[in-house]
């Protein structure tokens, strides 16, 4: 259904009045984008975006991910116009102010229609790819009935130059994802000046040799926009729309340099815009008929979703698909509780990354919501289940994604996908390799989503590779990261605890920091009570008269109880206690903390990564044994023995500092 | 000059069977990629590459980076054969061992001759590219007599899925680096298994697409090899050689396959390579006909490098060329000496970032080895300065480099830079960012180059771009990178002594944490003491009896003092600790550290950021003023007043804890 032109133009110049008079009363913020976009903007949404303002969460809405975060003005602007109860004229007058829901960049946990957190450019676009991912899988799982909605991504030069878009568009011109439709907006302007002052890529050609479709428009000419806009929903590729647009369309004087990307208009530019645009409205608001005419696609949407909640009403799958919607915090306990109480049993020597898979398979078995992957180490991560089928081009139902080298693109996959809901996303790399995707798995945090990184070979213990495979400094800094728990498990028994943990918060990712090596196993009970929740425990009370408490984590914790044992044997007695998530211990009451790591005994932490951030727990007379250098190239067991990981190393230092 | 093709056989042979009789012995490494890039390697190094193993750092050698490190045999064995000093026949045997250069992944500490740390894909390619820019550079000013060398890579298909890869050849394709060639291994074979498994790219049409120019070759046809390098050197454009190749070339039984990509061949399978390579030489040596052949190599080179030694003593530039290569580090202080004293007498109420910009000015003026940049925020982070114009495909002697949107290309070029040498790279993006480059940062460090990263808006004070734009973790985590300093001056006297401190380490990294907001003067004095250089020093002492001393970093340092000031007014005793380089304060010994920040004080520290890392300085019973939560979009003021880093809201706190 195509709108009238003629009120075409005046709904696109809303969203243009709000965007200049929002970052005006702010005195900062980012009108080019908005200007120049507001027309593609007002296509898309008129006549091919499914929504309903009403029912923001309707599982079978497109999604619309503005890549491009810095244009914030254009999502809020349409949000309002659409008829979604926020953000209200007032949030909007609010514009990047303490409270306001309107911040400076898209927030996905502030706001129902923002999709998702954008600004960091490049990962809204793939971010998308992931919710196109999770569109297809539900779809093979549902059918066109329940689950057909297309993404559209709104990008800029930025976000196609970064590379985590050449690792996001490399997997969705792979998996054919043609639900998929990145609309460009290919402005010729960055804040440094002209496009041409740092490329001259050719970028649909660039596309094309991923597997993409590529079309262009006149991004201000509303039919021209519409054609490319059908064509690209009607290819079976992805599809990249570049939308040929002058920043800051509507600033007379101002349009089309970098001036308008990111400064405020003035006041006299807001002027000589207003007369240019016809637009005689005063500061933030809207004349009634525009106001009539965007809100009467609301209705529309609404009126898609009543047929589609008929169609759910009336299909065999209904409870399945309603099912696989829901929550699953409680389910992974009950899951895995047969399966520690096996470990307990007879506990295997083996590496956390392997205790993981094993943790891996009732899991995945049990909850169809788990999608697994991991960028090209699928051996070596252990990702990989036997109910975990490769997802690919020919069968969306697989659970399992080969993502390829791209640590990036799969974190920032994962995200969208579990934006999108109806999936659990959990993949793996090398723990030193989350530098590559940190930025990924930050937004996992920021957005309170809950994504499980499989993160393994997390120490000196990786042997031979040498320092750039070591992780020393990864596991402090990721848990410097708010709003994201770190585990980090000491046997196979703890792995499967800590697995039980990362997918009970909903709103909070999860690190799993897992070996390649063996461990010995330190636990022989578990299954009833989950004794990793609190953050840590103590694993080995003193026998001899306390004097000393060794704290550990991973595949320290061995090493701390062969100290216990040799201290004990000399007479000191030595508690050790084990601590898989440093943020779920910091997060118990005082008694609780001090109960395990009581005043009055000398304190001594052991993590084969830097010391930095122990003191917090040793206090000032304690001892960290840590590795505050890179590693080295040579065998596990030698590079452990060689940095001083071992009881023959430590226990003298411990001796020393009791001065026995 | 081409050999007699019957004798390059047996020599790419010796490469095959040094590879995997030393991954063989090690029990563990990647002997796919040496073997099946042997005959390219070959052809290469006997008929291309321009080298001296007497002299590995002659400055006109060309450059040789094995970006898919894994294969790092691949390195030794040529630097082996063709002469260097090392690695010797001992070391090749101690493959992956304690103590032998010869690493798990290649290293440029440990070798001459490795031109770069490799092992993190994608990024040995992005430094080449670097490599290549301070090539076409000092070119531009020493002319084709004294500088004229290649840049070769060795990238596999990791590399080139690898998000950094597109930012690489956007930026190599814009600035025209055509001497600048990849070899790709075209061998259809990841970890995961074989690359249509995750990947449908047509890459060269992608490369094409940036602007570089690509051949295709069989990898294992000398004359074919040839030809297709021939025709890289030519063209104008970097470029990219797709040399289709075998994987595991040599190997009957397992050669073609993802066996043989990281996994010794099995003492079996070896013993058939032997028979179907010809090869009867036993393990680690090399029959004498084959070293005479690859030996001949190096006086080739040596011959080149007198030429060019000939050249360069008759050379009117010889003393600026020289001058270009030496050391600088004791050059900055006295540059900056006038600057800071200037200062000292009207000390400007400045952003960090801008103060930077300010001492980069007499810098940039001074020290022709410095190249600034920018990832697309050259106004934001102030890193342009009056003497630096752009580097352009039109005019390589320009000393700015306009990055575009490309953090991690950004800082990989510049480790490129570094490690080229005569060139000394600073780069600029937000704070947040360094997620984006966090890797490079790393490789800065484990490669020991002086690289200077000025990450500007660090902390919740950049505002109205909200928590997405906000560092929280960002100090702390790039703390943690043994091998780095990360400096968070307080004004723009210590952003000059920071600068000079960072240029004065040539084999450590710096990260320079700088504001957006403006701040107050803290200091009047400087010039001749640069006060930084302790890493720590008492700003403000007690007049009152001292009962607490307050440590603050950067923008935070003006409300220590207030809360000091305030603190005074009430007859505390409070000690103001500006502690602008945290690294350089632990390198202090005991009696400086316990002085500053003595035992018998309350402590507080006061920093914008997490807290976890400061319980070190402030102990047991200390006060870390912080923030260990996502950040907000409002002005700065409002969220520095509304998370409480104000005097208002701390001198409580201090006083409580001092229960007065």
């Amino acid at each position: 259904m195509s709108l009238d032109p003629a009120r075409l133009a005046p709904m696109a110049n809303a969203i243009r009045a709000l965007s200049m008079d929002a970052v005006q009363a702010a005195n900062i913020g980012h009108p080019g984008m908005p200007m120049g976009m507001a027309d593609v903007a007002t296509v898309l949404w008129s006549e091919f975006l499914k929504f309903d303002p009403a029912d923001p969460k309707w599982p079978d809405r497109d999604r619309f991910v503005l890549s491009a975060g810095h244009g914030s003005m254009l999502i809020y602007a349409l949000l309002h116009l659409t008829g979604y109860e926020r953000p209200t004229m007032d949030d909007i007058r609010n514009f990047r102010q303490l409270g306001s829901p309107c911040a400076g960049h898209p927030e996905n946990f502030l706001l129902d229609g923002v999709e998702a957190t954008t600004g960091p450019l490049g990962q809204g676009l793939a971010m998308a790819v992931g919710m196109a991912i999770a569109e297809r899988h539900l779809n093979a799982k549902f059918g066109d009935d329940l689950v057909d909605h297309h993404t559209w991504v709104v990008a800029g030069d930025g976000c196609l130059m970064e590379g985590i878009n050449h690792e996001a568009i490399g997997l969705a011109g792979h998996l054919g994802l043609g639900r998929l439709i990145v609309l460009w907006d290919d402005n010729d302007v960055t804040i440094d000046g002209h496009t041409d002052l740092s490329t001259s890529e050719d970028i649909p050609a660039r596309y094309r040799a991923t597997g993409w479709h590529t079309v262009a428009c006149d991004g201000h000419d509303p039919a021209d926009i519409r054609r490319a806009l059908a064509e690209a929903k009607a290819d079976p590729r992805p599809s990249l729309v570049a939308c040929k647009t002058v920043i800051g369309k509507g600033a007379p004087n101002k349009q089309g340099t970098s001036a308008v990307h990111g400064n405020p208009l003035g006041a006299d530019e807001i002027a000589a815009a207003r007369v240019y645009l016809k637009w005689d409205a005063p500061a933030f608001e809207i004349p009634a008929d525009i106001m009539v005419d965007w809100r009467s696609l609301g209705a529309k949407g609404a009126e898609a979703n009543r047929a589609w909640q008929g169609r759910l009403g009336g299909n065999a799958l209904k409870d399945e698909f309603e099912g696989q919607l829901s929550e699953i915090a409680s389910l992974a306990p009950p899951i895995l509780e047969p399966h520690i109480a096996a470990l307990a049993k007879d506990p295997p020597k083996v590496a956390s990354r392997k205790a993981s898979e094993m943790a891996l398979e009732p899991l995945t078995q049990q909850l169809p919501q788990l999608i697994g992957g991991s960028a090209d180490l699928t051996g070596s991560n252990n990702t990989k289940t036997s109910s975990t089928k490769p997802f690919s081009k020919n069968d969306y139902s697989g659970r399992y994604l080969y993502y390829g080298i791209r640590e990036f693109g799969m974190a920032a996959a994962m995200n969208g996908m579990a934006l999108h809901g109806g999936v659990v996303p959990y993949g793996g790399t090398f723990l030193v390799f989350s530098d590559y995707c940190r930025n990924a798995i930050r937004l996992s945090a920021l957005q309170q989503v809950r994504v499980v990184y499989v993160l393994t070979h997390d120490s000196i213990g990786l042997g031979e590779d040498g320092p750039t495979h070591q992780p020393i400094e990864h596991v402090m800094s990721l848990r410097l990261i708010p709003n994201l728990n770190v585990f980090r498990p000491a046997d196979a028994i703890e792995t499967a605890e800590c697995w039980a943990l990362a997918l009970g918060t909903p709103k909070t990712p999860s690190v799993l920091s897992l070996t390649r090596q063996n461990l010995p196993p330190v636990r022989t009970d578990g299954g009833a009570e989950n004794r990793s929740a609190r953050g840590a425990y103590r694993l080995r009370a003193a026998t001899a008269e306390r004097k000393v408490v060794i704290m550990a984590t991973g595949s320290e914790v061995h090493v701390a109880i062969a100290c216990a044992e040799q201290l004990e044997s000399e007479g000191i007695g030595a508690d050790v206690v084990s601590m898989p998530c440093m943020e779920l211990f910091e997060a118990q009451d005082e008694a609780f903390r001090r109960d395990l790591l009581p005043a009055d005994t000398l304190k001594v932490s052991v993590e084969a990564g830097v010391t930095l951030g122990w003191d917090r727990f040793i206090g000032n007379d304690g001892l960290a044994i840590g590795l505050d250098r890179f590693g080295a190239s040579a065998p596990a067991e030698v590079l452990f023995r060689h940095f001083g990981f071992s009881a023959e190393a430590i226990v003298p230092k411990i001796k020393d500092k009791l001065a026995v």
